[in-house]
């Protein structure tokens, strides 16, 4: 009997780790493809990342709220694609805070014929039917 | 029985919903407590609100890492009462994530003799067995 239980409760424990490292490698893909999407020079393909809401939240200096001011927001402040650069994300660390919600802590940086602009990003993502999408992010 | 059912089921959103004011009011009780701890000069108290763990995040132009870390960061930079100045946290908006996890946006802003920095900030939050703590924090 003590072997069933030790055997049911090591079951649980493996599914816990095998879901949680399916969300990280899910979450890691959105954001392999956003930058594969702004490398291209494909901001909306980019967007895909975020969710799709007057619910989105983006905080930099100020904080600009919904999917659609956010696109503009990119487009007017990248609408070169020398000032797009090539984009890395780099330093990811993923916590998932539960089944549909994780926050990852990771380093930006642009690779421009003139300068290196850089910095530090903190996302919530929360998982939908179509997906892991960013609802919140804290970039700096 | 169709009664029952729906009785049941307005139950269970009335306690969700219950459990999620719940959660909002001892987030903010956490921050109003941070508050009033700032401005009677105590940052050990202030750092109450922070999971004493060297995972503890706290993110701004660079990453410190650990709660013994960012208290010494915290009495660095605010090494006298004028640089700690009257600390105020607005424009709280608290997401509850799941029963252990929140996010929170909201405002700071230190009011001192000769200036009056301020910025913006995402918390994340998770419930412990001594209560809600701050585990991530990006302010800029």
């Amino acid at each position: 009997m003590r072997y069933i239980v030790t055997f049911l409760i090591s079951i649980v424990f493996v599914s816990v780790a095998a879901a949680q490292m399916d969300s990280s490698a899910a979450i890691r893909k959105v954001m392999d493809d956003q930058a594969a999407a702004w490398n291209r020079g494909d901001i909306d393909a980019f967007m895909d990342g975020y969710w799709m809401s007057d619910k989105l939240v983006f905080v930099s200096s100020n904080v600009t709220r919904g999917w659609q001011p956010t696109l503009e927001r990119y487009k007017k402040n990248y609408d070169s694609r020398a000032k797009m650069g090539t984009l890395t994300f780099s330093d990811l660390e993923i916590t998932v805070l539960s089944k549909n919600a994780a926050v990852v802590l990771g380093s930006w940086s642009l690779a421009r014929e003139k300068d290196n602009p850089h910095g530090k990003f903190t996302l919530i993502f929360r998982r939908f039917k179509d997906g892991w999408k960013i609802v919140h992010d804290h970039t700096s």
